[in-house]
Formats: structure tokens, C-alpha cells, sequence
């Protein structure tokens, strides 16, 4: 591809590859999607949220000594002092869950000074490794803050999605026993949605060449939801519209024909970038398939209380 | 050009143009730039920031009307209430400016959360000038704080460039008055910055098409010279060569022979897609020699606690 | 009237005075209002506020040197300290107004702890005056803070209501100067609510006798417009009602009979008590045709930037 | 009861009732106390507080289902987040804690916006929980304030009264049982207090006709013990004279004595509406006996550290 | 003076100077107290208190043109942040001003870092040139906060004791004036208290030899007037002393009188050092004079509400 | 001693007993050092530092009774509450740990009002506790600020040494074991702390007579160790050397000579009044030489993680 101080036009980045293809490895016609050349199915099945971002920044899955250094790096950087409390108290209380999210992990670049220089491999991991620790912090706050609840501190001997769920659904003074099967639904969401095919949110984790200094800082916006529609971005509006579904007290099928019939657009069923199905949206399935069957075959809830914290994603599809 | 599933591998971003030629047009061969079809030099004579500002968002220069009200309305913008002092104030004091403004212009969609959508023209407007507004409370905030001083709210009755100089440098109960050509070179190095070669950062402004909607939210944060350098990117890069050339004592092209013989990277002096000059630079090259012409004549300057104030970039090549 | 053990059920408290005929005479049927003895027509006419203030609680008016004194009193108990203002920064900035007020005056007792024991009558005196000066205060921070922009301090050289709108509407480094009628207007309309034949407002400021210590914490609360509808009390009411006739496109007459014929309630246009006229709207009707007919004639307002500013029940009618 | 344009003089509203008879009776001549028809002997001998709050909204007794999801309701909502809590601070250190208690109690107006609508019944049983709850912990924070003591979460599990005196007195790191005696006897003590025959206080928790929106707002307020002497009120003018009594070495027979004597007034003994004896001191004397017989039995208190923070009025009277 | 390992006694540091006799000569028997070898008297006549300052730390007064710079200097220090203004705020309300004083004085080795190793003299000037600024700010902020007022910043053109008083009793929007008077007075105030014959401040300012680097951290503490006396010490005593004449009704000789014969202290007369008489008090007791003659002879004050600002040390005398 | 109008020069205290002989005894020449008689070797042997604290304060050590007494005294005295806390992060981030702990052990007094009459021995005892109490909680405040993590509150049920250790070290949600050895070894360190022959700490502690009121105040400050050289006075110039001993690659013999050979100085070993050598130097060598022999023995660390928290001077030795 020639240099010739022209620039190529590609409205919607939908046909550019931000990065290497070392890292991702996208078959949009036969729904093939790996990760450092490992199908994401193997992953899911194998590994967990941890060894495949080891895995994306190194481009081999860590051995048993190096996961094991990894994950207690992850619990330690999760912790924040009396400082970041009072920052992020600082927010409007009524503000977007993900402004606040855009902006406290921008901020952390003020906290911790010395990870700014990416060009500095050790720096780069430390950032990354700070990131991904303090944003369970930063959105269990978020979470607590909107429901009037202290935020809890992290518990460094629990694993990172229990500990996660923990830190959001926790109540002071009582044991708090997170479900197995949501930890691992919810381990397999965050690896499928590790890299996407839209943002430039991977870059960073990748590859020790020159595209990698080009932005730390830019990676943690882009790796937010990105809120292109109404009120808060994709995320939302599936969001948005599994409640619409609940209150339109239709069948699933019967809203989205109707949806269909009158021009309305489904949300959030696999990127337009895989012709067949989404790899990813067949993991989801999976996963979701198995808690509607545990749910049913228990059919009995904890508690109402506690249940009625679920998200109503969740909750909504049963 | 195909859509085939297949992806473009583009890294550094190079070759791929963020958004339509309609807003930018370069030919790095012949020094070429020009924003809606306006040659840059054009621009920088006769037009102002706010005026290019407007062009670039809607196509054409403003009329008087449209440009009085936009100048009034990106004034009154500028204010800010207590809150987000508050905010501003719950940064580490010693944290890096860049990180704080990336942090604080994100925060802004808290403040404001009736512009986070940005399918929504009017929204879409709004953001852009409470962006526009803001950073020069944001940034003037931190110049201040920096040396202990506290904040000074905007004069509704000067302009853009003026104002932010008297918020950054103007003292309690002493009247400030901007030096007439500083005002002037200050915008034009605004002007050149609108839309740079490399960054994401113009895509916001643009178009009303489809593209538009990607992200206002990722606009500020790439709109921010992208710290890709030890501590701080290529603005931060120029200012520490320029402090090196002080130091060594050697004429700047003595400098410049030395550091090419070290292999020492010479910083700051246009973009590489610009195959003869950058024509930005060129400009930016012109208001320097002005002001050092200037001085020179002059030979006086206010006071030498005042003129300490002035960023090392401007003294240190007197 | 006998106090045997029973006590007498007045649901809505309408046929119960809370005090001493001596402060309040009203007559209903033939649309008197007299406070102290004197009509409420001649204290419009001859009075300000503090005037009818000091003739409430003193029984008297007062002479020439007490009045000034009084005004003095008053205006320097209007400043705030920066503990004041940390604290009002303290209520979500999304906060019902009128919310806002009722904890803020409560709070002042915490900031003033000399001041609560009302059997005292130094104390009760200076309670009253703090409340009155601080009013301006808080409910100007409330105000500035919903359009983002900082407190303005109290000037003493101004008077009571010319400088509370100074407080709300002035812009820093432009000189303000308040509109003679509109300080005129909004003097009388705090006039005729000095007392009101509701609530339990006016006692505090009333006899030396028995009743008085029964609360001057109580007074503030119920002197707070009482939020009894949906979203605020009857003033929140009449003010959606005017932006109701505004956005019906009728006009008032058609609202109005509209509204009957619906079964619609209309707001705002006078006390049941009053069983021909409410004198109070006869005044507050006076002084808004002034205001409608000097705005035809200059028909020229300042700025439309500013003349956004005023409320939009004195826009919205004219 | 006409109502003619004329209004009932009842100077400190002995004679008038607040609302219908339907929720208190008052017999003074013969000592009699009814809640909703129930003797108040009988409700402190088979009823908790919440049970007599419920019967207060509701006109019955509840169910074992509804008293459940009642305390859960009540207990939840006694949480606060990290906002509260930097309000609570906000207050002076030095402020008296009823005037603090006054002003957080309006506040939740301000936290909780959707509970302020009192014509909607629904609200309003959410303001009246979320008053309840948080009144609990207000009190506990201001308690522990004035030791230096960091305020305690709730704790979901235990009873409305025994968390209270938890949150008061426990220690970090140190397991708290609350002494059953103690959690019993404030139990009633909060029954017989539910509905005073002077303040405006039960009203908002009564009748679902049009009395009742007159506010909720007025209610916090109204609902403390009511300033109205030196320092604080009824409340606070038992205490001292309390510790007078011990102060002066005379036994309490002596003290009255000597204070008939002197023309002063014995605090706290009833009230004047009971013409033989207030029912209400018949039950918390009752209680008192008990504590004093089993401190006497026992002849030990835990420690003397602990001791030391039960309030001066019960260990003086031992 | 030997060094044998064993040390002299002397309590209450009567007999031991604290520093090389370079800097203050005493000579108790005949009321003679140098600075620099320059009498007292000489350096009130001639000097203002930052002349005296600088021959203090130098040894020689200054030229004109290091005083001007040193004015400079010390007025542009003065200038404190948001931060040091937030700081300012989380002492509790009721501190005694002495103990926050103490304490922001400590804590401005917080805020300048790069001024705390004083075994560098340029760090050691810097310092002493911070906390020479700040003290009036700080003060100031103190005595404001206790009349809820806000903190004024300093105005770099006025003179150092002027713009004390203005940042003291100032009010927004008035134009303020100090009375040349009270300035020059205050100003000989601070000249005679520079070095006093007990506690250990003057150290820091004096010798480039051994001695100096004891301790700036140290000074700061010590040159606070030493609260060895109930409530805040020996200057409190006075104005206690003071507020105790005018209470009593008596004339001063008669209330000393009778002092003496009940055996009771007077406070505030000289330092029982000096044989015959303290030479500051005679310089003090001059400008006295000169204050309550000004006072008859006008026998107007300005207005009555500023007046009431002044010390009531000032006020009592006259 | 005459006290004959002058003074005697000792310039750096070197000769100058800052009070009575009663509570120090030292014979630099034999080594010896005595606090109220017992010689230190003796009290590390058989006392914790309570006793000694008390054993200084009263000059006996306490009896059991005496002793539990005050042990649960300070213990509760180690608790702050919420105001302390936000007081605690005011102050700037990255400020010297010593400067901060300077402003915040003199902000106790704003805090504890009631104990800055140090005539008064009540004061003066409580006062002293307070500081002895809190100063564990502001350096463990401090520490885990400067590490994100936020603070601990105090355990009662602990030791003096033990609590502190797990305030500093341990982490929410983990069981805290401190080890005795540095329990033990710690305490010690405290006690040959207690009194310097340099500073004018103890003065306080001491004598009923005279002397004493001279300065609690002066006393916190004095106590710190004074930071005479570069960044921080003798300990951190400790702990830079034994840094530089690490780094150096050298052992300890070498390091030492060849710093004598290049004129450097050697820090730490000891004070120079002592001229065989420091009585409290040989007491923390075999403490320091017990701690080695065990972990030699041993050869074990708990975890890396944990052990990387032991300050540098404790592990660099080893």
C-alpha cells in the first residue's frame, strides 16, 4: 500500500484493521474469531479472563508460575486510598455510569504518574495491569454509589470476577457467596468481549512494535462501550430494549417481528462484520442457556432481595 | 473498496484518512493544507480560531450573526460552578496536565449529561462547545494551581484567546492586558492545531453523516497531543529540547548539527506526510519572528516577575 | 374556649389561627388583609420589606434610625463563610430547589448555635435577622449552582432586594444594575406573603408572649412554599401551569376555559379564605401590568442573553 | 365548625387536634392513650416499634408477612452511601446535635427526589421508610462524631433497636451484643413517643384524605423533640436537670422539694394535658425499675469503659 | 564553655541564649535591646518591619534595590491555592486560632516540598520568605472564618502591614483604606516581637553557621506566642486581662491595685529580663498614645461596624 | 547560676540540659544512660514502653492497676473519627512524610481543645496521651496513603506495638499476625527513643514544677527527628545510606572504609555526647542481630509480597 501523502478514506473504520494481524484473526464469512491464533471457543472452554489477556499482550498463554504472579498483581492494584475515594465522590451523582467510567480511568494516569510513558515496556504493563485491576473498583463504586451504599474494599483471596461480584452485591457484615456458574458466565463475557472488531481498544495490548506507544491513553476510552446511539452506546440500548420487550408484554419472536415490520432496529445480536453468526453471541448463548436451565430447575432464588440486584438482563430473559 | 469481512491492516494509522475529504485536504508533496477547501495560510489571515472552529463543523465561514452568537455562546460557556472546582481539585496536585485535562474534559459528560448523545445534532453542537469553552477554564485552572493560585472565573467581554491569557496570567485586583500580538500568534498556532494529519481528533466536527455519531467521547481525549513520548508526547518533546538547547549552550544549529551526529531525534518541526515543508509550519515560523522582532526593538519587558510567566518556549529562543 | 381533655379537630388547619389576632386581621368576606393594623394596600404603597418585617415583629414601624440599623443588620448578616459554602456544595446537584432550602435554613442552626434558644430575646431576634439575610444567600447559591456558576458575595451598599437579584444574575467583572421596577415588583410580592394565612410561617416573628418559643426551627420549614402537589407546592404549580398555557398555544381564556370544562384545576389565583377577592392578588396584578406595559413600550429588553435569565412566569406572560 | 372567614384562636394549639380521631385518642381526665383504638399499655406489652408504626399508616396491625417485608424494607434503606456521609461531615463539629439532626432529616429530600410527592401514596410510604431507617443512622453518625468515632454500617440482620445501639456503641474489631433489657426498654420508649399530643408530628403517617399531604416535609422537623427552652427542648431540659440533681448531692425528694420552693420547675414529668398521671410515664417508669433492679441484682457492668457511654440520664438515676 | 559530657541546667531557658550575640544584644540592667548591633529605637524610627527582617537574616540592612526585590518577593508568596484553601477549611470551626496557626505554618512543608532542607541557603531564604507570606494569610483566614467570612487574596501592590489589614477587614465591593496609623503602629508591633528574649524563633534568620540548621521546622512552632497560660498564653492573657478592666468598671490603676493586693498577676508588662523597663514596651506604649490621642482629637470614627472590627485590646484603652 | 541581664551562649544545645537532672541522667563518658534512675538496658529488659512513658511522666513505674489503666486509655485514644480523616487528606499528596506529621500531631490541638492548658496537669496528662495514642494512626495514615491503600482503624484489644504493626501492614478482609520478634524488637526502639539528649522533647513528660508548662505545644514538634540535612535529618539520611549500601554492591566493611577514605560521612551509629560508645546503639545491634539470626534459621519469608513491605532498612541488612 503506497505512502504517497494521500490517505485512504474508510468512513466507520469498518474495513480497517487497527493493528497486526498477530493478535486478532477475523473470519467475518465463516464466524472465525482467535485471539493470538487460538480459536475463542478453546479459550472460553480452557482458560479464563486473565490467562487470555496474558495471552493478547504476551502472544503465549503464561505458564503456571507467571499466571499465578499475574493474578496476584491483578488483586493488589485493586485496592485505592482515601485519595481515589474522594475523587470519584467527586462525580455528579447523577451523572452516566459510563462518563464517570471514561473519566476515572483517565484519571488514574494522575494517580500513578509513573506508568505514563509507554514507551517503556514495564511502564505500558504496569498501566495495563493497574487498569484492569482498578476498574472493577471503579465500577463497583459506580454501582454502590447509585444504589446509596459505601463501596467495599477488594478481597485479595478471591479470584478476579467472584471478587468483582463481590465488591458490587456484598452487604456489610454478611458472608457473601458468589454464584459459580454467573463467575464463569461472567469470566466468558469479558474474554469475548476482550478485543472487538470496531474499537482501537486492543492496540495497546499487543504487539512490542511501533503502532504500541500510540496510546495508552487513548485505549481506555476506546475500550468503553462506545455510546453511538441514544443514551449510553450499544450496551445500552440492549439494554434498553430487553426491558422494552418485558414491558411490551409480548413473546420475544412476536416484538421482533413487529420490530421488524415496522423499521425498528434489533439491537445487539452479533457485529455486522460476521456474515454467518457471531462466534462471540454463540458463547453468550451458551452461557445464558445454562443459568435459565438452573434457574428453572431450582426455581427458587436466594432471596427476592438479592435477586432483584442482578441487572435486569438477566433477570428479564428467564 | 470491498467489504468482504476482511480487514485493512493500517498500523500507525498512515494511510487511512479518519473522515471524508469534504473537512481535509493534504498533498504532502507540495506542502499543501487545506480545512473545507480553504488554503490554511488564507485562513490564518483573515479569520480567527472561532471562525475556523465554524467552518470546520458546518462547511462554510459563519455570517456576522452566526459568529457573534457562537463567540457568545462558547463565552458563557466557559464558567463553571463550584462543583466542578470541587472536581478539579480532587486530582493529585502533582499529577501530569495532560493527564488531568484528559481526565477533566471526559468528566465534562457528567457535568453535562444532556449532550452525551450525539446522534442528537443539537447535542452534538452543544458538547463541541462546551468543549471549546471549558478547556481554557480547564487548562488555565491547572496552569494556576501549579503556582498556587487560585482560579479566575471568564470576563464574558473579551475574546477567545484574550481571555484565556488573563485567566492563566492575570492577578488579583492588578487589570491585565494582553499583548495585542501574542493574542494574535496564539490563535493562529490554535488555528493550525484544528485538525492535525494524525490524530482522530477532527472526525467529531465533520460530517453529518453516519461517521459523526463514532464519538464525541473519544474526540477529547485524542484531541489532546498524544503522549507517545517519555513523559508526555510531542508538544512535551519540543518544549524539553527547547529547554536542552538553553542548557547546552550551544547556538540552536550547533544543537541540531550535534544531536544528528549523536543520532538524536531533532523534535517538533512538522509531520512527516509533508514531503518538502509543513505549511503549519511555516506559519507558526512566521509569529515567532514577529515576536522576536519585537522584543528585540523593544528591548522591554513589563516586569521580569511578569515575563516568568511566559511558557519556556516562547523566552528561551529570544 | 374550654381546654378540657379534648381538643378540637380542624383538618387543613382553616379555621384555626396559629396566633394573636393582634398581627394578622383577616377578613374573608370583604377582602381585608391587615397586618399590625395596617392594610396591606398602604404597607405596598408606603413600606419596603424590612419596614413590614420590623412591623410584624415589633408591633410598630420603625423610626428612620432603626430601620437603618435594622437594614445595616441585615445586610451584613448576608455574607457567608467558606464552611457555608462547603456545605451547601455538600447536596446532590440534582436537588429539589425547595429541598435544598428547607435543609439549608435548618442548618443554619448549626452554624449559629448562639441563636437557638428563642426564649431569649436577643437570641430570637438574631435568628430572624439571619434567616432573612441568608435567604438571599442560599437560595441565589441554589439558583447559580443549577446553571454552573459560582456564588457571588453579598454587597452591602445595596438594598435588600436589589442586591438579592444582583447576587442571582450579576456576572463576574460586568456591573449589574438591577431594574428599579422589577425591585419594586418583587418587593411587594415578599410583602404579601410576609404572612400567609396558612401556614404556621408568621409566628415566630409575632408576640413576646407565651406562643412565640413554641419554634423558630420550625418557622423556617413552614415557611418554605409548601410543597403539597406534585413536584414542589403551589408555586412549583403556577408555574408549570403558565408554561402549560404557553406551550397550549391558547390563550389564557381559552386555557382557562378549557381547563373548566376538563375539570382541571387552575393554580395560583388566590386564597379560598377570601370570599370576593384575595387582596394580595390584586397588588401582585398591579404591579405585573406595570412591568407588561413599560416592557411595550421600550419593547427593548438588554440582551436577549440576559433577559433569558428572569423566570419564565414574568416572560412567559407578556 | 363554621367556617366564615374567621379563625379559631388556639395559642399553643392545646386545644386543637391535628387530625381525625381516628388514629390518637386522648382521654387526660381519666390517663387514657389510644393509637388506632389500642391502649398503649397493651401495644408496649405485645408490639415492637415497627408493628406500632405500621398499625399508625395503616389503622391495623400487620400481618406476619407484611411485618416481615416491613423491618427488611426498613432495615435496607438504613444504609447510606459515601455521599451521605461527606454531607453528614459537612455539618460544624460544634453544632448541637438536634439542630444537625433538624437539617439531615430535610436533607433526604434531597438524596431520595422521587419521595417527595406526598399525594402520591406510594412516595410517601418511601419517605416515611426512608425517614425512619435513616433517622438511626443521622443519630448514631452525630453520636459517634462527637467521640471521634468513624461511623458504623448497619447491619441487616439484626433488630430495629438492637442496630441502633450497635451503630452507637460498638467498636471496631470487638463483637457488640446489646444488652435485651436495654434494646426492650428503648423499644418502648420509641411507642410511647410515636405520637405526641403537642407537635404536628404523627399527621403525615395517618389519614389517606387531604390532610395529609400538607407535608411531609414539616414533618421531620415537627417530629423532633421541640427546642423550646434554654438549649434544646423538653428532651434536653430533663437531662440537665438530671444531672443537677446528681450535681447537687441532695436526694431527688430533697431537690424537688427545695425546687417547689424556689419556684422553679421540675422538667419531664408528663404532660399537663393528663389531668391524674401521662400514661406514658407510667410505662417508662416501669421500665426504668426494671434496669434498676438489675443493675441492682447484678451489681456489675460489663466494663467501666463501656459503661461510661450509656447516656447520663440512666446512670444517674442508679 | 566546656563539653565534658555533662550539661547545664536551666529551666525555662532564663539564662542560656539561644544564638550567637551576632544577632540581639540584651543588656537587662540598662533596658538596651540591639539587633545587629542597631538599638531598637533606631530601627522603629527608621525601618519597616521587612528592612528589619532582612538585617536579621543578612546581618547589614538592605539596599534599595534588595528591598524592593525582597517586597516583591514576599507579596507574591502571599498567594495561596485552591488546595492550601481546602486544607484551610478541615480544621474544625471552634480551633483555637493559635493551635491552627501552629499547625498550617508545619503544613506549609507540605505544600512547598523544595523548601525543607535548610542545610541549603537558598531553601532556608524560601522558606522564611513562604512563611514571612503566608502568616498573614493564614491569620487572616482565621479571623475571617470566625465571622463567616470568606478569604480575601492578597492585593501584590499594597505594603506588607497594609494589605494584612485589608486582607483582615476588608468587604467585597467596598474600596478599603487602612489608616496610616494603624499601620505604622502594627508595623512597630511586629519589628519589636521579631526577636524576643525567650523563645526560641529568632534562630532560623540568623547565622550561615552550625547553629542555623536546627530547624526551620522548629521555628515555626516557637515563634508563635507560647501558650503557657490558660486558654492560648501570655498575649491572651492580655487581651483577657483587658476585656477584665473594662468589665470590672474600674479605673486601670485601680483594678492593678487591687490585683496586687489580692495577689493576683498582671499580665502584658515587659519581660522581667529587663531591670528598669522593657525597651519594646516603651516603643509600644508611644504609638499607643499617639492612637488614643488621634482618637480624641477627631472623636469620629468611620462607622461604627468598622470600628467594632478592631481589637478589642485597642478599642478598651481609649 | 546568676541570672545577671545575660545570657549564656550554647549554640546547638550541646551543653544545655533543657531541664532538671531528675529525669535523664547521661555520662557520655561511660556510656551510661538512665531514665529516673533505672538504666536503659534495664527497662528494655524488663518494661514495655508504656511503663516507661509512665516511669517518665510520673517517675515510678506504674503499678499493674496503673498500668492496664493507661494501656486501655491510649488504646482508646488511637481511634479518630471522620473529620480527622478528611483533615488527614488534605494535605498534598506526594508531601514528606515528616512534614505531615509535624502539621497533623500540633492539628490535635485544634481537635482536642480542651487539652492546651498544659498548666493544668489533667490537660497536660490527656494531651500527652492524645499524642502517644494518634501518632499511630497519622504514621500508619500516612504510610498506606503513600501506597493506595486506605487506613486501618485501631484493633483495642491489641498492644501499643502490635496494633501499630497491623494498622501499617494489614490488609481488609486477612487475618493480621504481627511477628513478636519485631513486636518486641520495635518496642524497643521506642524506648531508647523516648528521651535524646538533643532534642527538647522530653521536657513535657516531666516535672510538675516549672519547666513543664514551657510548651506541650513546642513538644510535638520537637520530638519528630529533626530533619537537619538534605531531604528529611538523620533517620532518612539512615536509610539513604543503607539504600546506597545495597546498591553499592559493597559489603558493609567496604562501604564504610571506603566512605572514610573519600571523607564521607557515616550516619546513624550513634550520638557524639557518648564518647566510648551509644548505650542505645548496642541495644537496637542485638535486636537487630536476633532478627537476623532467625531469619537465617529460618531462611523463610511469609510471602514476597508481605515481605516487600518491611521498610528497606530491615531487609537491606540481611
Amino acid at each position: 500500500m503506497r505512502n504517497d501523502g494521500w490517505v485512504t478514506l474508510d468512513p466507520g473504520f469498518l474495513t480497517t484493521a487497527q493493528c497486526e494481524s498477530k493478535i486478532t484473526y477475523i473470519d467475518g464469512q465463516h464466524s472465525i474469531l482467535r485471539y493470538r491464533g487460538y480459536p475463542i471457543e478453546q479459550l472460553c472452554e480452557n482458560s479464563d479472563f486473565l490467562e487470555v489477556a496474558w495471552l493478547l499482550r504476551h502472544g503465549e498463554l503464561p505458564s503456571r508460575a507467571e499466571y499465578e504472579q499475574f493474578c496476584a498483581d491483578i488483586n493488589h492494584k485493586t485496592m485505592v486510598g482515601e485519595d481515589f475515594r474522594t475523587f470519584m465522590g467527586s462525580f455528579p451523582r447523577s451523572a452516566h455510569p459510563m462518563s464517570v467510567l471514561a473519566s476515572a480511568i483517565n484519571a488514574l494516569a494522575t494517580f500513578y504518574p509513573d506508568t505514563t510513558d509507554i514507551s517503556d515496556t514495564d511502564q505500558l504493563d504496569e498501566a495495563a495491569k493497574i487498569i484492569m485491576a482498578k476498574a472493577r473498583t471503579i465500577v463497583s463504586y459506580i454501582f454502590r454509589r447509585r444504589r446509596d451504599e459505601p463501596m467495599l474494599y477488594p478481597d485479595y483471596a478471591r479470584g478476579y470476577v467472584d471478587d468483582f461480584l463481590r465488591m458490587c452485591f456484598a452487604v456489610p457484615y454478611e458472608p457473601f457467596e458468589s454464584d459459580p456458574l454467573y463467575v464463569h458466565a461472567l469470566g466468558r463475557l469479558l474474554i469475548i468481549h476482550a478485543i472487538t472488531s470496531r474499537t482501537a481498544r486492543p492496540r495497546w495490548c499487543v504487539s512490542p512494535v511501533p503502532p504500541t506507544p500510540i496510546c495508552i491513553r487513548r485505549w481506555p476510552l476506546a475500550s468503553m462501550p462506545c455510546p453511538d446511539r441514544l443514551h449510553g452506546g450499544a450496551n445500552e440500548a440492549v439494554l434498553r430494549q430487553l426491558k422494552a420487550i418485558r414491558d411490551s408484554g409480548k413473546s420475544v419472536a412476536e416484538f421482533v417481528t413487529d420490530a421488524k415490520e415496522n423499521g425498528q432496529k434489533i439491537s445487539g445480536l452479533g457485529h455486522r462484520v460476521y456474515k454467518s453468526y457471531d462466534p462471540r453471541a454463540a458463547i453468550a448463548k451458551k452461557y445464558l442457556e445454562k443459568i435459565m436451565e438452573r434457574e428453572d430447575t431450582q426455581n427458587c432464588r436466594p432471596t427476592s432481595v438479592r435477586c432483584s440486584m442482578w441487572p435486569p438482563s438477566l433477570r428479564i430473559l428467564r
